[in-house]
């Protein structure tokens, strides 16, 4: 016998994005492992044109700044309805808006994000989005780095994907996505494969040894070491 | 007459990109203002897959990491030659690997991208590449933020979108761009548009004033509000 928890755990992680260009999903999320576990159903996407909420015979979206200023904002109208339609109120999935506003995504995020029942993900596009629906609808702003893109449709790609290799069965092996950047709270040691002479470059001895211990502590000491010049921000104060 | 000088700036700012995954090209960048833009020759885009320079009849590109652990590497020959047959030694393009051990990409970088030749732009796949190839080919390794992706396609689709946005002619109106997030080193302030009122939520009167020093005064202070509340790493010292 399952009870209703169970049931909830077994329906899977469901992405509804919406957007003036769904053309672009799923887009290279349908390829590789995120596409073979979407094809299988271990998640679900759904892309959603904000535009069949627009007003008039133009479905128009978007209308000049108040107060002046250059490029058009999105209207609060249209966006409440499109949110409204695509998600009730009882959907219990957090809604995000994607924009350089936004408190940064970190991998904590992502996997508390990833652990959930999926997202809902506003894609903003022109100069932004009427503040009013962000208020109105609970919009969580989202920011996926310091820089500005064209509109929130690849930003809602990369929290998408962030998430989805996180889910039960979709990455390779599950060991994959321990130890790596982030995770430890430290950036990735370096790598090496075959061949072991390479333009003049070998593989580090240690690694070639066999000494586990040995190996573990050099890879500790490269991610240090790394983690220490590139990006002392990530590390305690008492690490630095 | 033109010279050398005036014959580089006119060719168009050039993206190669080398994955496993040259089918996630363009993607989205094919569509909107930057697919409009790729139409008509403002900005180049070629991807080139790695596995043309695999090993063998399966042509293997990756091999288990040298002093164990999960997952696979990609081969440093495999890649150093990929790297060589896209991009000759003459190629004035920096060479970025996607990464999340890179430094953060910020919008000062991304404005130094866009004033270029263009980029040679890396996408890791699996456990990361050989250590090796980064150094002999001199890959700057370039992260979009702190979360892992399942490989380095998305964050070049990010990178380009950024970039390219900010070439001569591909945004709408050039007053766009300028004030934005980061531009000024501040989050933009809230907008607002039609209607006056929504759901009980009125645009701010200061808006509908027009008192145009008003209005920029209420919207710097706004932007200096919220960056303080959400991103007080933004601010000089004496501004926090």
């Amino acid at each position: 016998m399952s009870d209703g928890a169970d049931t909830d755990t077994a329906s899977p992680w469901r992405a509804t994005v919406l957007t003036l260009y769904p053309e672009m999903f799923p887009g290279p999320l349908g390829l590789s492992l995120s596409g073979d576990a979407l094809d299988r159903g271990a998640w679900e996407l759904e892309a959603r044109n904000i535009r069949a909420h627009g007003l008039g015979r133009h479905r128009n979206v978007d209308d000049t700044p108040a107060g002046g200023g250059a490029g058009m904002v999105l209207r609060c109208d249209v966006l409440g309805a499109a949110i409204d339609a695509a998600s009730p109120t009882s959907d219990p999935r957090p809604r995000l808006l994607m924009s350089p506003r936004g408190r940064p995504l970190t991998q904590g995020r992502v996997r508390a994000l990833a652990g959930g029942p999926g997202a809902v993900i506003v894609c903003g596009r022109f100069e932004g989005v009427d503040e009013r629906v962000i208020e109105g609808r609970g919009l969580e702003e989202v920011s996926i780095g310091d820089y500005v893109l064209s509109g929130g449709e690849i930003a809602a790609l990369v929290l998408i994907d962030a998430c989805v290799r996180l889910l039960p069965g979709v990455m390779g092996k599950p060991a994959s996505g321990v130890e790596e950047s982030f995770e430890g709270g430290l950036l990735e040691y370096p790598h090496y494969t075959r061949p072991r002479d390479w333009e003049g470059r070998a593989i580090p001895d240690v690694l070639m040894g066999g000494n586990h211990g040995q190996i573990a502590r050099w890879r500790d000491e490269r991610s240090r070491t790394l983690t220490r010049a590139r990006r002392p921000d990530l590390l305690r104060d008492d690490e630095r």
